[in-house]
């Protein structure tokens, strides 16, 4: 259990690290919007490994096939299937993980809770997990920005001590790609790439904090009292893998402050309702009020170091474990269209949800 | 929609503030618990308004009565229905709040997505629905405390800027409920209150922190990949009303450490595998390692503020708006047996849902 | 589990015989119907005991109460919560249902599914339990009749032996009303009458079919391929007490063509697509084809007959079982509400999904 | 939406007939089930067209891969992603298909619907989209003879006028699989097989009647009020392609019957509670009762036949068709394995709910 995500607009993943691939079914799509592979291959690749200097070098090219749900390049309304091949697939690298556990992995907790676990390449808990996730991410911002002109971004504004202050509506996809480490600011994003490199070069790994946007979002979205918009956003976040934290609009911030201070004051902007300003989130009582939505989502040090630490093996008994191979030093670059895609498959879910509920 | 949680053991709430009253239907309880008000009442009173001098003096008191689903004091496995009837409803001195849309509430967004709201009180968004998530969580945490030797509890970290380090191993009930702010360090807790009571006096109000802890949680709760144990806990957290963050284990303040220092080694302690630090939060790739969960909600400072503020009204003109009646300065001391509510009802659906996959 | 039914336009009952009353949580109502306790009633009182001299003479007013979900005479978009009290309850009369099982009831396998059961009236298998169902199918046929023009209606055509050809197009609510027994035929309506008067003298009873129809729905309901209309529609039906059957459009009797005799042709009529036939019933693939939706559905006679028959008791020995006090010798006149109310749940539902998935 | 059946046993199906392939994932199952497509292989080829000369002559092998879930030879307790490519795809044999639409198929009401519509092979509705509950449900099949000893079979009872009364303890998988059929009267099955012979000649087809049986059911499984198994069962054989009608136990023949004839008597039978007769068809109040589940499911005629037939086409125009090609004149044969499959996934969803509720 625990595989499918969102109610309306539902995706299923599957796949292992080694084995036939991994993949995406999505339900509920829309009839009749334009689709192909093209739509989905530029995130993928965004996620990709060994797609620039900073990341892992595993070389697969992660290549997405249509399976179904599409036919003379438009949606039928009926499942969606994507899959891609697992090819890179060096199992007897990783021997030693199928009789010690990783710390901080989880291949202690599914071996304990399953009775069983595949270990090469971490199976199930591998973030070749999200591929099908990205891919379903893609279809959800192709539907919010052609029907209801939402734009939805995701950029890393901090990397373990060096950060930066990103303004939610301040940044563009084209500055988010101008450097491998998706932050927009040029010159702190190269101190970025320093850190992660050193850190690299050192063994060991860092991690950080990605913000997300969704611009455009009309007033109405997000359905109290549980299935707010902000929750089921900080659950989609928190499903992705190393993410330890996630906060909306002032967040923990805005626990430093008073209500007179904290407060959006509501005001008429040429005849619409907006607030003067958002530390909401463009969020209130769970529902869209039309301003920016934008969240920090934490991610904890990549788990894998590349240093002798104790652990203990699969009979219980203390060892150490060296890991060898490669693994990314900070997974964050890569992770940008993942949270990109959890968010997309949020809104589209909620949209779908209003239609339904309230009939626009 | 959205007015369910939990997919074994699911609750669904329902009630306006003014009305016939709140209740909860509780579908999945396990049969043969042995079940009355007397389990439920006094997490309601630590909920309840009037309750000691920093919170709002609304007179109600609460009662819950359960209309089904027990018999001769044991659970039968049926839907659960609990209810409390409002009693203090004094909707002219909300009548204001029929024109005009407070500020950073959800009066606006509510209207503008359904085009129709119960104003008085709040409606729907009142706290006074969390009446029966309290309610199911008492169940729920009776539950866990019988059958699998889990405690549930939380408590108040922070007030504003007034806070204190709490170890989520070193604190017990009784402390939590020494004082009315919740917080079981003494001397930070009348720090609290003093500075929700100045708070008051100014009009003016407060947030802050709550810690949530699970101690003697087993190891293998939790369902990867999306329905993760703290993506689950996240969500519950932020249904909660005037949350806007959560973080668990390190959370967002792991982001400054590198790998090395973060990670969680194994060791075998007394025959169990256990991890020297707990970073983690008790959570490994979504599923219960066996250490205590803890996290945190941060909660913004009430909305209520008795202030004249800019705002608008249900016709979109700019408008001022000051507040009457009574209203928490600070809602945290009240939301503690929420945050309880929330962990447990997200821990029994989780165990329930791993014995049914893993028959334990 | 499995006291929910619908996706989108959701119902929980919860209840038994004896104890606090039965209820019912409508989630997922569209905002701004008008509704008031005036628009639930009347079908209450169809489904109610004692209505007429061939129903059970149990006295209880069943008069619902809406505690929650609208707000000056329309709905709010949230739950509508909706309760009778039980007040007939002379649990003496049924003391020896306390150790013996009543046989073709449900006493047996809720004891053992649950290891306890609510044995005074049966407790949650109680025919009360639908009384939730009924009105909340009120607000369902409310809405499809105002919103898309959709009537659901059903009779009894069998009772036992004595049966009628209804033409799923050709009867009223005002002829289903105008016999007690709810054939719209009134001769042998008179005839059913007869039939159940001298079973119930003789301490017998008697089952039946019911016919369903659903009138002008929209071509486009349904959703392939497991929410089928139609298998959604059968799990409705089969859900009802004493249900052992359900056919759609030509069912059973359909075995016996071939297929050039049953399919039912395309013609455009009036610039429509109309079928010449129809031995689909309304629904193709799935998918409603703005035919006329009907369907049969079979109950078994009356478990309770007042003579002495073998039976075990809770110990699991052998014994025999006389029972006393009142009960229909016949429940199909008063299953004619809930076969329309859970038709119109299941309309409902894929109204909102359809809208949900295609936008209208 | 509508392509996953199941709560806990979950399946997804997804495919068109012409396109990348059908397929199905399977979330849920429990771990460490030694599985490999050699326990599926034989379902599908049950299954499959060109398996005898009384069926459809398509030419593929349907050859299953597991693409995931699956170490080792054992189950992982992560998604289990099956898929069978498309093989035989002779879409210009079909091009009158996409400008009219096939009388008593769903081509029009998948166009209504969705406003498009894969017309090769009749797209999501041909019946390769029951591989994949197949797959999953051999699966489901493997699962109860292992841990519960529950023996699922179906078999052929009715092929339009011929028919045998089938003892649903009398039979074997040996005695179904000895005729192409799958009716285990020999004599019967050999008149049915003149029957389809004879009308596949004259171009036109037949329908009939499938008996599902399922042995060893323990007491305690299924789910009231909504969820009750036979409620679960009737949806999941009503989902089924061409099917119209589903009774369980007495079905529409135990209306004929008085109460108390129609009752099931109880007797301890050394040491057990059993029932003297079956007409519940073994379930009471939608839970198993422990005796032997029973019920027929009813098959429409084929839709195809080959002869010229009134129709409208894309337009709305009246127009005739003469479909051309290969179609089973009965698909009742290929279908016994469908039923088994649905049941069988019914009964381990229901398993695992009663685990989890009740522990067992």
């Amino acid at each position: 259990m625990g595989n499918s995500f969102g109610q309306l607009f539902r995706i299923t993943t599957w796949g292992e690290s080694h084995g036939g691939g991994v993949g995406v079914v999505l339900d509920g799509c829309p009839p009749r919007l334009s689709l192909s592979e093209a739509d989905i291959q530029p995130d993928l690749d965004r996620r990709r490994p060994g797609q620039s200097k900073i990341v892992t070098p595993r070389k697969e090219s992660d290549t997405v096939q249509i399976l179904s749900g599409v036919f003379e390049g438009r949606t039928l309304g009926t499942p969606i299937s994507m899959w891609v091949k697992n090819e890179d697939q060096r199992s007897e690298a990783y021997s030693e993980m199928s009789e010690k556990f990783r710390p901080s992995h989880a291949d202690y907790t599914y071996q304990a809770k399953y009775g069983i676990r595949a270990w090469p390449g971490g199976g199930r808990t591998s973030a070749r997990e999200t591929i099908g996730r990205v891919a379903a991410g893609a279809v959800a911002k192709k539907l919010l920005r052609e029907r209801w002109g939402v734009e939805v971004l995701a950029c890393v504004t901090r990397i373990q001590d060096v950060q930066v202050a990103v303004d939610p509506n301040g940044f563009t996809l084209d500055q988010v790609e101008a450097t491998p480490v998706r932050c927009p600011d040029l010159a702190v994003a190269e101190r970025m790439i320093e850190l992660i490199e050193s850190t690299r070069s050192a063994g060991d790994s860092v991690g950080g904090i990605i913000l997300g946007v969704a611009r455009g979002v009309p007033v109405g979205w997000g359905d109290p009292v549980f299935d707010r918009l902000e929750a089921d956003l900080g659950k989609g976040m928190l499903s992705l893998p190393a993410t330890k934290g996630f906060e909306i609009g002032s967040g923990f911030g805005g626990v430093a402050m008073t209500g007179r201070q904290h407060n959006d004051l509501f005001r008429n902007v040429d005849g619409r309702v907006r607030t003067t300003t958002n530390r909401s989130g463009g969020v209130q009582g769970g529902i869209s009020n039309g301003e920016t939505i934008y969240f920090n989502v934490a991610f904890k040090p990549t788990a894998t170091v590349f240093h002798e630490q104790d652990t203990v093996d699969v009979h219980g008994q203390n060892t150490t474990l060296k890991p060898r191979g490669r693994h990314d030093a900070c997974v964050l670059p890569r992770a940008v269209p993942m949270v990109e895609a959890m968010t997309a498959l949020v809104l589209v879910d909620h949209a779908l949800r209003h239609q339904a509920q309230c009939g626009a």
